[in-house]
């Protein structure tokens, strides 16, 4: 990433057409998870760039080659939260057996959250501070994932694995159950496998 | 409430060793109901006593009548939520059999919840700004709730109304997918006795 006096001039941060490297993901990962903790333990509006830097131990200036303002650091948190929901949720989706699909389903969404709870502390609570766009883009994410455990959740009432309802309510008082979990889960504690086949026990006997 | 000439001085307020009027009572509630709204709609830190006495109508003096601080408020918000949580789940706790004590306490929580999303968004989401005092105090009383809710678990799960497990996670389950309601919940397009239906109906089969 070093420049020399022969390479022309460019903006500051990563080039724009090559791949980002290993490292350079690494250590954007790690900026993301800190940005969630401080988030969690300030709240958006008071955490600032100062104390994410300072909990890595890294200037300010080289938090500025990954992220420029606060409100990138918190579009990245959402991302991140969203986008590891979505995809394993789309990727169970494919499950034939209605049973299974809605037990994998509940089972992800239960560990998801218990494994990281600071970030979905954010993830739920500090939607206020997403910019427009970044809030629409998340509304339409979540409705996806929402849609999978509908789909789940009207599979498994056609062949009998629970009572019959509106799949809509369902799929809310399911993911409520699990989601709830950032509110109290203690991992010094509790256990997310724990957690996650309590839940998969009570929806389907 | 009005003050004469021959009145010995006395603090502004209501007299301290009377039982307030029912007008009073009636006012201050409406505060609560109208302050939980714009805690909720502006968060707590941004909204203000001026907001809540532009909301109703009132000068600001005359809300200084009731509360004194944003923080007074914010406490009345909280002892009302809890203090109507608790008291029906201690006397819903006589009822002797298992399974219809655990429903009615679903049903009670879900409908509690979902008939005044507004004011447990602020029970929820608003903490951090609670005095300490205030802040002990809600958590003694969450603590007697969920225990409410863990003896009615063991004893439906005694009886084989539900699967056998960790009382104290399916407790924490059940008050998830009812509480996490406040976030999705639409009162121009859902139901909160057909949610506590689909609450009841998908623990007690």
């Amino acid at each position: 990433m070093n420049t020399t006096q022969s390479d022309p001039p460019r903006k500051r941060g990563r080039p724009r057409n090559l791949e980002p490297s290993q490292e350079y993901r690494d250590r954007l990962e790690n900026i993301v998870r800190v940005a969630a903790d401080v988030f969690q333990a300030h709240g958006y509006e008071a955490g600032s760039l100062d104390d994410v830097a300072a909990a890595m131990g890294l200037r300010k200036a080289s938090l500025y080659y990954y992220v420029k303002r606060k409100s990138d650091l918190l579009r990245l948190v959402f991302e991140r939260a969203i986008t590891v929901a979505l995809t394993e949720v789309e990727t169970l989706a494919h499950l034939a057996n209605p049973r299974e699909r809605l037990a994998a389903l509940i089972r992800h969404q239960a560990l998801l959250v218990t494994r990281d709870p600071a970030l979905f502390a954010v993830f739920f609570d500090q939607r206020a501070g997403l910019e427009h766009a970044d809030l629409a883009d998340v509304g339409h994410k979540e409705h996806l994932y929402l849609r999978q455990f509908i789909l789940a959740v009207e599979a498994a009432m056609a062949d009998g694995s629970i009572p019959p309802g509106d799949p809509r309510l369902v799929a809310n008082a399911i993911i409520g159950m699990t989601s709830w979990s950032y509110k109290w889960f203690d991992a010094r504690r509790d256990s997310p496998e724990a957690f996650a086949d309590t839940c998969v026990a009570l929806v389907l006997r």
